[in-house]
């Protein structure tokens, strides 16, 4: 039997592990047949100048993975018909090709997915990103988040040790309950709320849990694209309307229309920007109840108004069971907290429960527990006082900057809220020149077009504030309307 | 206009809140009809003995919300048209019953899940609770973790204030795939594992991408029912073969089997016990390779093996791109982090990055951040060796507590390994009647019916032992033994 073996001291791998692996791998590549003895630990030993020790340790592990059986005074010998990769038939039908998807995973392969927002795919040196949906590190309380963090990472603390419940924890479920109703007009007890891995996850869970192959999702365009793409895996079609400055067009729904799920942001319509009047809203209920429909409203920035007060919440009228409510921390505190909540209807509750118990088992409590103290404490609320003046200011300094360089190439919704303004191009300008010009130029703005159902989409781009000083708005801005104007 | 409303001072809503939301019920209520003239402000806040000023924001919130017009010069009105829940034939059709669920939404609702293991529903008085999957709270270094997580903690940190990438952290995922390599013999780059919230979410996905309805999962049983439900509410069908104490038998999988995916445990069989001998992990290679199969192995604690070092994974001698790692961070750093990840043959991982891009935005980036530094600093391994020895030792003293008090009575798998014992009840004792009588007498154990899908099931009950101390195993032992001698 030859054993060529070069051992190398790493600090990475012990000796017997390499030794180990060595005689695995021939024994896999049938180097070492079967029934072979082994040489004996003290003689294998002397010839590689290693311990027996070592040896032995090797053998050991052979043997617990059932590669190697020793017998009593006879020696250390490989298994006996191991079924190799190398032997019998099985061999010839060997499946390299990709594995067989589901019906589910060839539409999610084939599905037009809106480009990340993380930014990995420009090149150009970039100066002010207009990346959206972020928040603005420096106003962010660390030390007061990183003192809540530390009060539940005692040893004394059970909570952690365990699996915590699918619902989520309860007391961030009462202090969200409480936080809704003042701030929201939101009315639900705790028990109603279910603490989600962000939002999306909430997406997904009523996707599935109400969504057949072919049904039709009414839906905004230009819209969260991020949400369409969740109903679309499932087989869902979508029936988009236009929206105007007052959001979702109630009116606009064809009587036709079979669709029994519709997708709104009535607080203020993502990525167009303006809110929906009493009207609509009362429109879209009266529609819901008598289509027998359920309404997700994606609050998702709902509490970042600029002026006045937030406008409460679609939920908060809502008499007939039909709205589900969506939330998120996200945008109000950070986005890699990664955590959401929805409010069901109380004929929902209890599937969306199950459903989340069986497909996830909740969000890390450690997060949840320091979010509601961040809430019940009164630091949520300080924290969203200053949010509005940062955020409000910035989005001045923007729409000013906007109309001093971009004037009357562009319009967009005058509607003081949220964390971005989308800007729609005239004059002819080209929406995939201006990103790529601005970006020659250091600024990155991003595309309109994957936001629009409309094909061909109007020229726009968005710019997001909430990540940048005023110093990089005003910059950027300018920047842009030297690329535009050319 | 009858105008009764009566205004409290709470701490909680302010005044004019309290204004606006009474008109706006009026109004939804048809007590104040559209069209309708609003006192003016100054003679609501003289009838209402409240600032005038309060009396405008409410009816700037109004105005805001679409419930009020004001006309210049003439005053604020009551919105026309406003298409109120009482109005036109709408109402006779109200929806109060369920929404319609979806297939999957009903197989959900139908489904027979497995008990909780939270411990929320017994009600006795426990003193001792033989909870699993838990760990122990006094072994995990809080000062280390904390001052990890704080290091991400500071304001000039623009990681949390973005959306992290959809696959995971890349140090994260580096730290990941040099452990593998290193202790559980999993050869992968970092580019090949995606972090998931928690083993489930993975297992959710890949039940979607692999499944459609009516195919067939060959899982073992007893198993790991929770996985069981994920495939199940998709419409699969289960091919369950019962596990001996070499684990999963391969050799029992029907000729004819037509299943394209199987769920094992190899590493230390769940809820049983027991690994899989080298013959039987060649052996199952060899089927996959053969049927075009994919293999689940889920390494849940995989790292936990008190005598000996830990078996190398299944994955570490698929050739053929066969097997889907799973791994988590719950049984070894603690449960509530949510935290696990995959690892996938190569043909899987776009589909399965794209399904979790679409589904899901990622990980909380902070505690992926944590993590990282934990693995590359070397505190993981230290903590490995240290659940190690304690672990072992809690398993030790609960093999001798059995073998004293409940001796012949039970049989179970004497694989050192693991955070729980299963024992099978002999004597014609009732699974059912030991864990009522053990909870009356202080003690909490687990049905093991729950995870055998062979009907009747042979009785049993699970024992975890990392939540508890010594003391606590003994004691709770020797009153189950009490109890279940009678």
């Amino acid at each position: 039997m030859a054993l060529i073996f070069e051992l190398g001291q790493t600090a990475d791998e012990p000796l017997y592990r390499q030794l180990y692996r060595h005689l695995r791998d021939q024994i896999l590549a049938g180097d070492l047949n079967p029934g072979v003895r082994l040489p004996s630990t003290r003689s294998l030993a002397d010839r590689l100048s290693i311990g027996r020790i070592t040896v032995t340790q090797a053998y050991d592990q052979l043997q617990a993975e059932g590669y190697v059986m020793r017998r009593l005074g006879a020696g250390t010998f490989v298994a006996e018909a191991l079924p190799l990769p190398g032997n019998g038939a099985a061999t010839e039908s060997v499946a390299q090709e990709r594995p067989a998807l589901s019906k589910w995973g060839r539409r999610v392969v084939q599905i037009d997915k809106s480009p990340s927002r993380t930014g990995e795919t420009i090149r150009a040196e970039i100066d002010v990103d207009f990346g959206f949906g972020r928040s603005f590190p420096h106003i962010f309380p660390y030390a007061v988040w990183r003192r809540l963090l530390a009060r539940y990472l005692s040893t004394d603390d059970v909570m952690l040790s365990r699996y915590g419940s699918a619902a989520g924890f309860h007391p961030l479920r009462e202090a969200i309950s409480d936080y809704l109703a003042r701030l929201r007009g939101v009315h639900c007890r705790p028990e109603e709320i279910v603490i989600v891995n962000g939002a999306q996850q909430a997406l997904d869970i009523l996707a599935r849990l109400l969504l057949n192959e072919g049904d039709e999702v009414l839906v905004e365009t230009p819209g969260y694209t991020d949400a369409f793409a969740v109903f679309q895996v499932y087989g869902a079609k979508l029936g988009a309307l236009n929206v105007d400055e007052h959001g979702f067009p109630v009116e606009a729904i064809p009587p036709q229309s079979k669709a029994r799920l519709a997708f709104v942001t009535p607080a203020n319509q993502f990525p167009h920007g303006g809110a929906m009047p009493a009207e609509r809203r009362l429109a879209l209920l009266q529609w819901a109840r008598k289509a027998q429909a359920l309404i997700i409203e994606d609050d998702y920035d709902g509490a970042l108004r600029y002026e006045g007060q937030p406008l409460a919440a679609l939920q908060g009228v809502d008499e007939g069971g039909n709205v589900i409510y969506l939330g998120t921390f996200s945008k109000v505190l950070f986005p890699a907290l990664r955590l959401g909540y929805v409010v069901l209807p109380p004929a929902l509750l209890h599937p969306f429960l199950k459903a989340k118990s069986i497909v996830d088992r909740g969000a890390p409590t450690l997060t949840q527990a320091a979010v509601a103290d961040f809430i019940t404490e009164g630091h949520f609320e300080r924290h969203l006082r200053r949010l509005r003046k940062e955020y409000g200011r910035r989005r001045e300094i923007l729409v000013a900057a906007v109309e001093q360089y971009l004037g009357a190439n562009v319009s967009y919704a005058a509607e003081p809220a949220g964390l971005h303004v989308m800007l729609y191009l005239h004059s002819g300008l080209d929406e995939g020149q201006v990103v790529a010009n601005s970006a020659e130029a250091g600024v990155r703005v991003y595309p309109g077009a994957p936001y629009h159902l409309q094909k061909p989409a109007p020229p726009s781009i968005l710019l997001g504030f909430s990540g940048l000083s005023e110093e990089q708005i005003e910059d950027g801005v300018r920047r842009l309307g030297t690329v535009a104007s050319n």
